[in-house]
Order: structure tokens, then C-alpha cells, then sequence
């Protein structure tokens, strides 16, 4: 039979390299319900109306179909592409049921059928955190979204991370009180400064959105703005525009910075860029997108903001702000490049050896006595010789051995150092470094290159 | 806007009821890792050949096309049914990189595209443990695997479940011994016991496995052989029939009845049920079915067993013996139902009250220095009045709300109780079953009536 082939796009990780995955899934949600979130988890089909709007993505789609479907069958399911459209409809559905403001955490699956590259998949886990209200929601969620995320991603062991943020009420406000007529063109076009020269953007910037050049000057001294702290208001100010929504955009960007500065680390930054303009069309407010040191090749990691109408029933509007990481994003270019790794391949702390098959039922005791006090063990497979049940561990990673000696006594041996001593299953625990598999942390050189 | 219906055949939970299943999959993963399963997670999606087998099911499996797919072409990817399917496709892609015998959990959806019902649903999560081996596997292997699901599900707060295990091997060998000459048909007749009535199996076993009246008779006394212990050896073997096959098979079976003895209570009993067959093709000793009381109109909710062959690569053969559990199958009829419960919609145990927007940073901080200790809390989401702050959090079930005082001291208060007691935001904890949300049971009349 022919070698089976990995799926592209489909990326699967070893039980070592799940074990990353698993931590960090577990980590951000320990943050995110410290802060009071529930999760959730959707379905992963949508009907397709409401997954296809028009826009870029519809082509990316995957569409369900039974396999005894009728050919001409017209299919009604597709997967969801994010977890944003399921959840909107989730909240619309729900309404009646939920408490706003409603602040949950999903982390799930989505696929897109779109050409694989590194840190782009057709399945790949987000993990997303919002907050919901009701016909209105206080701005001052905003920060608290913003700063529960860089306590999230604060707490793994990731290379340094960025969070960018800014607010569309400021560019707005900037670009009307300089008189641009075409404002949503405007930001549009200084979206696109990350891919052309800044030259090119002015130009594009009279072409298209009817700036003097004078005007697209301006628009490009804002976008150069970027600093750690509340010094762009000055630096804003300094270019002598003034506008009511422009003052609210400025407050707001100066509180969400403020906000967060207490839970910057040497391992999150949060930066105020007034470049940052999200290319999706609903946020009205505090935009942001999260980058990675020396994994800036995968563009974005992470990114969000605030949308005045993220669900709409005709009657009552749902006001949303949020952020997303991206879980497989950021993990499996890591896992890849070994970045990150799991200590071991099984949970096992100890394999209880065996001396010979009559006497499994006494390993197993042991083990039961073991797992009585939380710690993960595993009887050998076989009554093979100590040195090869020793090998067997080692291969795993698992850190020690258990031996009964014909006397009814016991002995644990540490198989990294060799160190061998008497132990008592029902009082014995390893270090609580050894108890669970551990992430491990290896720093390539493209990391140290960026430190 | 039309209100949006739920899709049938895709349930999904609320947050309170999220609860439910998240614990009951984290106590799940916490048993299977204390006995050394690795966790992995496989992609959603097959190649269709390796789904479509020709069997009952391949009419049931959802295909996969992207929208923007040529409207002929022929879709190559279908959702996996099952977690054994791709596991298998897992061991044969990784086998270079595995240590055998390899022992995993899975937890994950599966999708089958079949009529909806109480307990079948198209989208449906289940758990599965496996052993594989490579080449061999020692029978000890299957006790191993019973008895983690039945202390797996033993810590779970379902109503009593019952393990029925029988062996392959003991009804092939009843059989061959007996001088049936196709034993296949007999067992697939046999399998229908639960449908028709016992005349009507007879005349089967007669009609269509060439069986004689008398051998019929004893098939069926066989098969109403179900005792809670190893005295069903007694039991057939005084049905005088003598078989090499058989003899193993009944050593087999009293050996995962006996292994898994200490490990039964109140909530899990293991019995041997000698009319226990499995339809499926590949089972070859070990098999096994888990029934809930009160909820037997949801046939078995997990089920499993040994198998020779798991995967095959036409060299390396790898046996396995696993059990799964559907967790769907087995929960959503409980939380519909009410039997179980999550005791609040949100993971915060404190709501910290909000004097006035300009004190909102204090109590932010009061926030932090409890979570800094592990206690999930919420801020207030505005400055109205105690009253509707104290009614927020009971609509949430958040058993505690924080006060803080003009002179500077902090109140907090147990909103079942009323009591109010002064504390310091850097020492007082919840009590330990306030801390995260619980599983409620509560016991319904048809349990009652089964109890």
C-alpha cells in the first residue's frame, strides 16, 4: 500500500507536539475565565447565506454535502471561516437566553479552502474573546478586552509579541477635519502602506480619495505615528487638526494604552500605531492587530476591535468589541521550527516495570496507588528484560522507573541521572516539575537574532 | 428579520450549560492521562476513500467543496463518522514516530449526516481511548483499557452506568464447538435478540446458519448467560460444549471481568453478557457495550472492543483494543432533560461593584489582586445601583458581590445567604465549591423511578 500523505493545509501535530497545543489552549483559558468569560463553543456549519456575503471570502468556503445527495441536490451547510459569523448568530438566536453584557471565549476550529502556506491552513484553531451588550455597550470594555488578552498571551511562552493598536474614530476624525472628501477611501488606501511606498500611497491618496497633496502629507505624517505610551495625543495635536470624533478617538486610544501599560512585560508590548486600520469594514472604534518577533513573515497573529453592530435582529443591536489569536497560526510555524516543544510524549510520570507477567497485578497496585495522588503512570507492556523497559520509558520521556525488589520493597529510579532510591508508592511524588509534560522552550537563532 | 432557528441534528449549549460538558471532559482527559493516554487531535477531514468503505454509513458521510468549485468537480474530501477511521489513518502515517504500544485519548466531533434524533445528532463529540501495538498486543492490554473507561466514566456524575463485556473468541468457539456451520450468520441472528423474540431468533439460527433445533436451543441459552462475575464460566461450560477457541475466550472474559471488579460502584457495574456481539465485522475478541439506567431508549452510549487489525499498511499489521464514548449521545439528553446542570453561566465566583465610573480603576485593581490568587471575578459592567448591581450578578448565579467603602475597607457579600462580611481583596477566597462553576444534578422521575 502507498505511503499515506499528509493533507496539505491540514496540519496534524505527534502526541509531543499536541502537548504544546493542549497547554497553551489551557493557559489562555485559565486567563480568559479569570476575567470572568465563558465559553462557548458553536456548530461548525453555518447556513451558507449567512456565511457568504459577497465578499473576498465566499470563493474559500467549504460547502457540505451528504455523499448520497442527489447530484443536482443545491447544498445548504458550509463550514464556518472564522468564529465571529457563528457567534453573531449565536447571539442572535440566544438573545433571549444570555446575560449582557455577554462575554464569552470560543477556541475552535474553522476551515478555508484557500492555498496553504506557512501559517495559513484549511483548518486552523482560533481563539477569540468577546464581549456583547445590548443596544449599548460602555466604552470601558474596550480596555478591559485589550488588556485580558495581553494577560493571556503574557502568560505563554511565545517570542515577544506587539500589540498594535489604534481607532478608526481617530483616523476618521483626522481625515474629516483635514477636509478629505472621501475618508472611507482614505483609509483604505493607507492600508495599503505596509505594501507600497510611502510615495505611492500619497499619490493614490489624491487620486482616489480627492486629497490635496498638502492633505495626503498629513495623512501619512499620522500613519508614522507609533509609540509605547499616551505621547501620540501631543504628536496627533501637533498637526493641528481638530475634530470632535478625532478628540473621542484620541481619548479612547490614550485609555486603552493606559490601560493595558500594567500588564506589559518583557513578553507583551502594546504600542499605539496610527498606521493600524484593519481592512474589514464593521469596526467603529479600537482596532488592533497583534505581531510576532521574527515570525513578522506571518503578518498578523492576532487582531481585533470594537464593532458597533456585530448582530442585528431588525430591532435590537448587539454592540461588540473583541479580539482574536490565532492558535494554529502561531503554534505550528513554532512546533515547525522547534521552537516549542513537549517535554514528553505521554503524560506518564513513571512506568511501573514488570519482573514478570504473574506479577503485573503488583505493578498495576502500584500504579493505582500512584494515580490515587494525581500522579500519571503506565504499567510496562511487557516482562522484557529492566534494561529494555528502561529504553522503553526513556523513548517516551518518561522520567522514571518503578522496580519492586523481591524483598517487598521499592525503588524509583530517575533514568535522566541514573539516581536510583527507595520509595513508597503510597507516599512518593515526583517533582512537581516532572508531574505533568511541560512545554519546553528552545530559542532558535532567529529568535536570539531578534532579542 | 425572522428569528433564526436552531439546525436540527446540531445542538449546541448554552454557556451555563457549556459547563456540563466541559467538566465532564476535562474529568475524562484527567483519567485517561493518570494512566498514560497521550492526547492527539486528527484533522476533521478524510480523503473520501478512506471513509466510503461501501458500508451502511458511506451515505451518511458530509463531503466537502469549496463554494467556488467547478460545479463537476468531484469532491476528494468528506468529515470523518467516527474517531477510529482517522486514527487509524494517524497510526499508519505516523507509525516511524510512535512508540508502541501507542496508548491516546481523542475527544472530538464526528459528523454523520443521519435523521436526527433523541441521542443522534449529525454533529456529535466523542471519546475515545485506544492501545495499538505493532505486530502484537498483549491481552492484558484489554482488561487495561475496560477498566480506565470504567474509571473514567465512574467519576463522572451520570446515572448508573452499566459495562455488558463479552468475548468474540468464547462465542465463535460456543459455536464451532457446538458444529454450527456458519458461525457468522449465527452471530449476526443472535445480534437481533434485542428486536425479535426468542422463537423467532431460533427459527433463524435454523433457517438461515444451518443450525439444528437443539443447537439453536443452546445459542440461546448462551446468550441469556449475564452475571456480574465469573461464574458465567460455570454457566456455559456446563452447556457441555468443548472448544479450544471457546476455552480462550472464557479465560478472556473472566479476566476483564475480574480485572475490572475493584474498580465498579454504585455508579459503574461491569457484568458479563454473553448476548453481547457488536455488529461490526472487525472486532475479534474483547466486546463491549455501555448502557445508562433510565436512558436505555439511547441504546448503548459507548461501546468498543479488540480488534486484530486496526490498520494494516500490507506489511505491519497493528492490533488495537480501545472503548468510546459518546459524549453527545450521553449528555445532551441529560441537559435537556435537566439531570445535569451547570450551577452558573459564568466562571466568575465575585462581582466586583462599581461605586461610580471615576472608582471603576479601584475596583479593576480589587479585581486583579483576587484573580492573582485564582479567583475568577467580573467588574461591574456600570455604576448603577447595588441593587441592580446585586441582581446582575444572580442573574449570572455569581455568588459573591464586592463592596468597597469610603473609609477604605472592602465588604463582600454572600448574595444566598445576605451575609456581609468586611475582607481584604489580597487574602479572602471563596470557599473551594464556590471557586469554579459545579455540575448540578438533579435528579429527575424517570431516574427516580429507576433507582
Amino acid at each position: 500500500m502507498a505511503k499515506i500523505a499528509p493533507l496539505s493545509g491540514f496540519p496534524e501535530l505527534l502526541p509531543e507536539q499536541r502537548v504544546v497545543e493542549r497547554e497553551i489552549i489551557a493557559s489562555l483559558a485559565r486567563t480568559f475565565e479569570l476575567h470572568g468569560f465563558a465559553n462557548i463553543e458553536t456548530r461548525v456549519v453555518e447556513p451558507i447565506d449567512r456565511l457568504a456575503k459577497g465578499g473576498e471570502i465566499d470563493k474559500e468556503i467549504y460547502v457540505l454535502q451528504r455523499l448520497a445527495a442527489e447530484p443536482d441536490a443545491k447544498a445548504e451547510l458550509g463550514m464556518h471561516f472564522d468564529l465571529t459569523v457563528p457567534f453573531a448568530r449565536y447571539v442572535l438566536e440566544n438573545a433571549g437566553k444570555l446575560e449582557f453584557p455577554f462575554r464569552r471565549f470560543q477556541i475552535q476550529p474553522a476551515w478555508r479552502g484557500e492555498r496553504p502556506q506557512e501559517g495559513r491552513y484549511r483548518q486552523f484553531t482560533q481563539a477569540d474573546i468577546d464581549i456583547v451588550g445590548r443596544d449599548t455597550l460602555g466604552f470601558h470594555h474596550d480596555v478591559e478586552v485589550v488588556r485580558v488578552m495581553v494577560e493571556a498571551l503574557g502568560a505563554l511562552p511565545l517570542p515577544p509579541l506587539s500589540f498594535q493598536v489604534n481607532n478608526r474614530k481617530l483616523i476618521q476624525g483626522f481625515y474629516r477635519g483635514l477636509g478629505i472628501s472621501d475618508v472611507t477611501t482614505a483609509i483604505k488606501v493607507i492600508d495599503k502602506l505596509d505594501k507600497l511606498p510611502a510615495e505611492t500611497v500619497a499619490e493614490q491618496l489624491v487620486e482616489q480619495a480627492g486629497a490635496t497633496p498638502e492633505q495626503a502629507e498629513l495623512c501619512l505624517r499620522l500613519a508614522t505615528i507609533r509609540v509605547p505610551d499616551t505621547s501620540f495625543v501631543e504628536q496627533v495635536r501637533a498637526l493641528g487638526v481638530e475634530d470632535e470624533l478625532l478628540e473621542t478617538g484620541l481619548v479612547e486610544l490614550a485609555a486603552v494604552i493606559d490601560g493595558c501599560a500594567s500588564a506589559t512585560s518583557e513578553r507583551v508590548s502594546v504600542e499605539a500605531n496610527l498606521r493600524i486600520a484593519r481592512g474589514l469594514d464593521y469596526y467603529t472604534g479600537t482596532v488592533l492587530e497583534v505581531f510576532m518577533a521574527g515570525y513578522e513573515r506571518l503578518k498578523s497573529v492576532g487582531g481585533g476591535g470594537r464593532y458597533d453592530a456585530l448582530a442585528s435582529d431588525g430591532k435590537t443591536t448587539y454592540p461588540g468589541v473583541g479580539v482574536s489569536f490565532g492558535v494554529s497560526r502561531t503554534l505550528i510555524p513554532l512546533i515547525s521550527d522547534g521552537v516549542l516543544a513537549g517535554s514528553r510524549k505521554v503524560p506518564s510520570a513513571v512506568l511501573v516495570a514488570v519482573t514478570d507477567e504473574d506479577a503485573r497485578e503488583a505493578s498495576t497496585a502500584i500504579a493505582t496507588a500512584l494515580r490515587a495522588r494525581g500522579v500519571a503512570c503506565e504499567v510496562s507492556a511487557d516482562a522484557a528484560k529492566f534494561g529494555k523497559q528502561i529504553r522503553a520509558a526513556e523513548r517516551r520521556g518518561i522520567p522514571f522507573v518503578w522496580f519492586s525488589q523481591a524483598d517487598g520493597t521499592h525503588q524509583v529510579k530517575d533514568i535522566r541521572s541514573g539516581d536510583q532510591v527507595e520509595a513508597d508508592p503510597s507516599t512518593w511524588s515526583p517533582p512537581e516539575e516532572d508531574l505533568r509534560p511541560q512545554v519546553v522552550t528552545t530559542r532558535t537563532t532567529t529568535l536570539e537574532e531578534n532579542q
